[in-house]
């Protein structure tokens, strides 16, 4: 409560909320992102934002189990979906009979976390994934990097590339100079590579009984890179007889080959053979993408393929590849960067200012007629000043108004404003019709 | 766990979950009615599915109070929305300095209710609302119809008529006859007139204590009906002095004549005198939608106009207007009744088949030219038998297949077979795309 006996007016923290400017370009994005994905074909599905916590903990044991919203109801224990993985494998398996393979499948949705509050932690965001679920081709994993190129390339927020990279190429290697058994340690440790340097790296290897040749043998392989033929020319030369490295750089070959024909430009991809992801899911390739010049940003999309989709509901075989991107953390560190934005606070394009009572019928006419063309157009809902009419537009952004007054009435005309130039003038209301969708026509390019 | 050892895939029992026929045609209408909520100019927002218990409950006292999902974490009471009201009036109160007034808002989210599970119920449920806050111009209260039967006629559901009153005539009608006391018992008997019958409603009047000649009048008024001349004519006849009344009549004698300036069509609204909604809510004009022929569907479309949307957060006036589509009930009574339904489960039009690794270079060339020209265009991921691919577009519904084999590629074409009709024909790969792009923007028509 506040002095005032009201309860004062406030959202949770760590939950993010827009003004509207900045949802408009928010939504702009969801619908870039969406549009891409179903250009490709794939279908959209929703699942509830809740779900049976015994379904969503099937897996168990990870750091989200435990920043679960989860509450009982009656005797039901009900939880808030953390991601949208999870609860695609139980819509997969529960409506296995129902669904045709490959299913190609996106999903835009909320999760929630209940994170420590701290910047740039949201306990709300936006989820925009896609996989093609039940199948072990190739094709499908090079696809992923065409849908995501695409994406980000209309999504206009700079230059990216999506780095790439096949966890048997990382495990056969391991296994090879047999540190397989110790391959969390062992990445979580090279990890810190690029913020703490190669000594510290180097000795904290060591230090955990790691012997200096395997070390050596280590920073050789991970400091691989360069374009793609010069990484499988280096990757062939440490001369590794391990059958999961000799796989996993055939598999990286045929996908990087294919994603060429998709005609990916070659700076939007390259391999990046530290890239490992979650250890326990991912078995095939793996992605993060980047934001060129913005390596705080992280990665802005990730995924891989995976052997085995829901392995926990279901006995079905269910192999597949997919990639996800945060919207909501990618949006929000855009803003700090100011690379997004708009002034744009409304969808309307055209005010229709009313001048007087006298006025009203021609004043409806014109809003009519600007809609009927498609335009999104309102009318300012009672007679007072312009001044206050233009203020209003201007504030919430309008690229037009229209006035009708006395010598616009007598006329049979309506003066058209363009509140960006200043320039006004007397039109037929068609052609001032044509006038406003020329201007916004060039806007969207 | 079931016998196998894993977890069952079971959604929660109430939350709707669609198959993607359903869920493309669902997206289909919400896409519609943002775009005509756009078209009018009305800004989209967003608020977090969650808040505080504290905010929520400001008002208090109402049903779903106790419908809420409600969970605490560490110190903090928070609750999913059981509404887009309660969040939109936190956050014009929270928002106020940044907000342009009036402020047209569309809202289009998930709410959450822990109904008691029964046929037509749901706990979650997409809510379709928009409002103009901060104006009392009843030019809003217009539009307001305007709104909803672009709406309707865009979602093609079939005749439908917008029910329109104002709750001081109701109530000033209830004063004049000294019933205005005990308003909210009379109307829930009233309620019962469609039901139940003259007789019934009649007695349990009498039984509250309701003399006959107030009942009488009583019926004279709730049975006016007609075209809009004749309510207008028939309430005056009633020689009624109450001046909510008369304020009433003139406020819904000046809506209606303004939607008639707006061009609604006159069999797309009528007057009803019954229309009550929320009795400590609304104010002036009030909503009901009906679907002609489907009473059952009771209103598809509700709302009405309110003095005071967050007098619980702020002292700042904020009258305004707003009418609300509960869509997932809406979709899924049409559903019931057949009247919405897709064959279509897939945004692609195109499936490029895979005949042999030889002609991946070709499919891959068509895959990506049909995919720049905007056709959502798919490849399938592997080279089978060509009866399975075509078993693959026929049961997600892809309208067009592309086959390249031996011949086509010596030709330098591909085939193209229509799904729909059957015809196939050898094409170049730009006369495919031009026919599969007249065939489509048929469709949409």
């Amino acid at each position: 409560m506040q002095k005032n006996g009201k309860v004062k007016p406030r959202k949770p923290s760590g939950f993010p909320e827009f003004l509207p400017n900045d949802q408009m370009a928010f939504n702009r994005m969801v619908d870039a992102i969406c549009e891409t994905y179903e250009l490709f074909g794939f279908i959209p599905i929703e699942t509830p934002a809740i779900e049976l916590t015994e379904v969503l903990l099937a897996k168990g044991g990870g750091e989200t189990d435990k920043q679960m919203y989860r509450f009982i109801r009656g005797d039901t224990d009900l939880s808030l979906h953390f991601d949208l993985t999870v609860p695609l494998a139980r819509y997969v398996a529960e409506h296995y009979a129902d669904l045709t393979f490959p299913f190609r499948r996106y999903q835009v949705q909320k999760v929630w976390r209940a994170e420590r509050a701290q910047k740039g932690r949201f306990r709300e965001f936006l989820q925009c994934d896609v996989d093609v679920i039940g199948s072990e081709s190739l094709l499908a994993d090079a696809e992923m990097i065409g849908v995501v190129s695409k994406v980000f390339e209309k999504l206009k927020v700079g230059d990216f590339v999506v780095r790439v990279n096949n966890r048997k190429i990382l495990m056969g290697f391991l296994e090879s100079i047999g540190l397989d058994d110790s391959a969390g340690h062992v990445l979580r440790v090279i990890d810190k590579l690029e913020k703490q340097g190669r000594d510290v790296v180097a000795r904290e290897l060591r230090d955990s009984g790691i012997d200096v040749a395997r070390i050596e043998k280590l920073f050789d392989f991970i400091e691989i890179n360069g374009d793609v033929d010069d990484v499988f020319d280096r990757l062939m030369a440490l001369d590794i007889e391990n059958e999961h490295f000799l796989l996993g750089v055939e598999e990286l070959r045929t996908v990087v080959d294919l994603v060429a024909l998709f005609g990916v430009s070659s700076d939007r991809y390259r391999i990046d053979l530290t890239i490992a992801r979650g250890l326990d899911y991912y078995t095939g390739t793996v992605y993060e993408t980047s934001l060129n010049g913005f390596p705080e940003l992280g990665s802005i999309a990730s995924g891989g393929r995976y052997d085995d989709l829901a392995g926990y509901y279901t006995d079905k075989s269910l192999p597949g590849v997919g990639i996800s991107i945060g919207l909501t953390r990618l949006f929000s560190k855009l803003k700090e960067l100011e690379l997004v934005g708009s002034k744009r606070a409304t969808p309307s394009r055209v005010l229709v200012c009313q001048m007087g009572e006298g006025f009203l019928g021609s004043c409806i006419t014109a809003y009519r007629s600007f809609q009927g063309k498609g335009i999104p157009t309102e009318m300012y809902p009672k007679v007072v000043k312009l001044k206050k009419q233009l203020e209003y537009a201007n504030r919430i952004g309008i690229d037009f108004i229209v006035v009708i007054g006395e010598s616009e009435f007598n006329e049979g005309k309506i003066s058209l404003k363009n509140m960006r130039t200043g320039e006004q003038s007397l039109f037929h209301l068609e052609a001032a019709i044509n006038t406003v969708k020329e201007t916004i026509s060039k806007d969207k390019v």
